[in-house]
């Protein structure tokens, strides 16, 4: 894909700006390109693929692969992030296709990541991987060997073809430049690959960890599966600011908690605490924010992130750019470095528990 | 509003027949008339108005009525119809402005309603009520006093204006008709009525019964406000059938019970209990519906109704002529009855998990 076919798609293209360089991103999902796909000064650096998910695994599984072998890695919660080396200057792509200046000083200074010889020896390379820990931005979760914040390897591509290399090369290719990569829980038989994923699906569970994605050995060929830790968490973040996320995010993350508990042929007992969970996951966010906003607060993502003055005010200005209403509550100095704690105050939650509480009633 | 009035909604109109009469109805909301208005035979008989809810009822009541008394009357958990005689002949329009052959037969012959007298006195009038119990084609519920079904007036308006009976009024005239009404739990203050409610509500939700309906002392203006076994019952039967009912539809019943929670202060351990309520009407329907798909089973609402050839035949074939698949499961005469248990088909409900049973990926 080149300028040219990208210039097909103008219409769909979003303008935005990067240290006074102009770019444009496919902000939607759209048919023939990602979304996420951005263009800056002639480069194409294309968007991170939809992974399908199955929600059986039994069937889901062979039913997805031709391949005779399943590699099976671990997926982490937190934000997916392309690095792409565009005329000299490493660059942090967000899912949706902005350049991320908070993500990009990171990369260069705080990542443990050396990029410069990897985009040396490959200038056209798109290193695909995820941003985790719990001093982010985006997408906050505690791993246990994360202090702050960490990047970890899960795919490489060709930004302009988006073609992977296969999951061995990968693999190879990461650990030789000393970049840590997600989990490999091994590669499997495709008839065995469903009772693996279910083992380590439940492990994950037990450490409250995301799930699994798994891929066909030449990496073209990829499918997701999530623990109900996972499926808990989504949905008390969601209840949690439950008019500012979509009805859908939530419906999904029920189903898929139907379907885990009959394909693992769950008791009576088992389905009952798992609903109780889930209900508890469900209602005790919600109310835990009617009360915030009840008692006069404010409820919205709270985050905190760590960084030099120039990359926490860059980050500031990005989020808010993008239409978002910062909050600070507390920005102190720890170690030299600049701590700022901030909430995306959810606006429709906000505005909507208090309509209620207040008494305006509802026309449905 | 007359027919030239009617004849200006002419795009929104949709055409139907009853027993070769042709007639038209407002099949969705719109502004300036209500869903379910009828045009039959230069006669309009109006929709039936929208009750707004609150979810707060200390702040929500006092804020909705100006009026200095409010009535609550129980709110059934049925189906709403309309009663009107056009032509002679004594008709009974659903919700969205159908007129259903097997309701309009059951007021003539099993109602214990004699309707005739009211329409000789009154032949404009519009009577309301809820059609209730467990032998009924549209909503089942199980009612100690109602072995099969049963009407319950609720309201009586001029068909053409719409324009309601006082409360005092309508409940006085029914009574020297005969008419079964809704329960009155009584006439408050309007700065009494929200504890008054909260009361009626504990015993309603005790006795898994609906909720209660506010009115002024005039029934222009109406409030409605439900139990917990409400919410959960509507989200058990929603979730049975997953892909058929609308997310919003489950969404507004979890964000009732987060309101109820606070109102109503709850302690933990008592948010805890009513989570774990939510969390099992929400999964352990979803599981029985994809378990019995799984075995080959069909998923859908059963009804069970009773009456005569001709009813049972009209009702069926009404069904189907919205489009309705309808399975019979048995079909036979009791006490000179012909008893009719049917399910209708849940096709995106059977069609999906079917599908996901069978590993087709989610790409989402």
């Amino acid at each position: 894909m080149g300028e040219e076919a990208f210039e097909d798609l103008a219409e769909h293209l979003q303008r935005r700006e990067y240290e006074g360089r102009e770019y444009r991103h496919v902000p939607d999902y759209r048919r023939g390109v990602e979304r996420g796909t951005v263009l800056l000064e002639g480069v194409v650096v294309r968007g991170f693929p939809k992974v399908p998910r199955t929600l059986v695994l039994s069937e889901g599984v062979p039913n997805h692969f031709e391949d005779a072998e399943v590699a099976v890695e671990e997926k982490l919660n937190g934000y997916n992030v392309r690095v792409a080396c565009v005329d000299g200057d490493v660059l942090a792509f967000t899912r949706g296709g902005l350049i991320c200046p908070y993500t990009t000083w990171l990369l260069d200074r705080r990542l443990d990541v050396d990029f410069e010889p990897i985009f040396e020896a490959y200038p056209e390379a798109m290193l695909c991987g995820e941003v985790i820990g719990p001093e982010n931005p985006y997408t906050s979760h505690d791993y246990p060997a994360v202090d702050s914040i960490a990047f970890r390897a899960f795919d490489w591509r060709d930004r302009e073809s988006g073609d992977p290399l296969s999951v061995r090369q990968r693999r190879e290719r990461y650990e030789s430049f000393g970049v840590p990569q997600t989990r490999l829980f091994g590669v499997y038989d495709v008839d065995e690959t469903a009772a693996a994923v279910r083992e380590a699906v439940a492990e994950l569970d037990a450490e409250g960890r995301e799930g699994v994605v798994m891929k066909s050995a030449d990496a073209r060929t990829q499918l997701k599966y999530t623990t109900s830790a996972a499926n808990r968490g989504d949905l008390a973040f969601a209840f949690s600011l439950p008019f500012d996320y979509g009805q859908a995010f939530m419906f999904r993350r029920l189903i898929r908690e139907a379907f885990q508990s009959v394909e693992w042929d769950e008791s009576d007992e088992r389905a009952r605490e798992r609903a109780h969970d889930l209900g508890e996951a469900i209602l005790l966010s919600m109310r835990d924010s009617l009360r915030t906003v009840d008692e006069g607060g404010t409820v919205g993502e709270r985050h905190t992130v760590r960084g030099d003055d120039e990359a926490i005010d860059a980050l500031v200005e990005h989020l808010r750019g993008q239409g978002l209403s910062l909050e600070v509550e507390t920005d102190r100095r720890e170690d030299g470095d600049r701590v700022l704690t901030f909430r995306k105050r959810a606006q429709s939650t906000n505005d909507k528990i208090r309509n209620y509480l207040d008494g305006h009633v509802v026309r449905e």
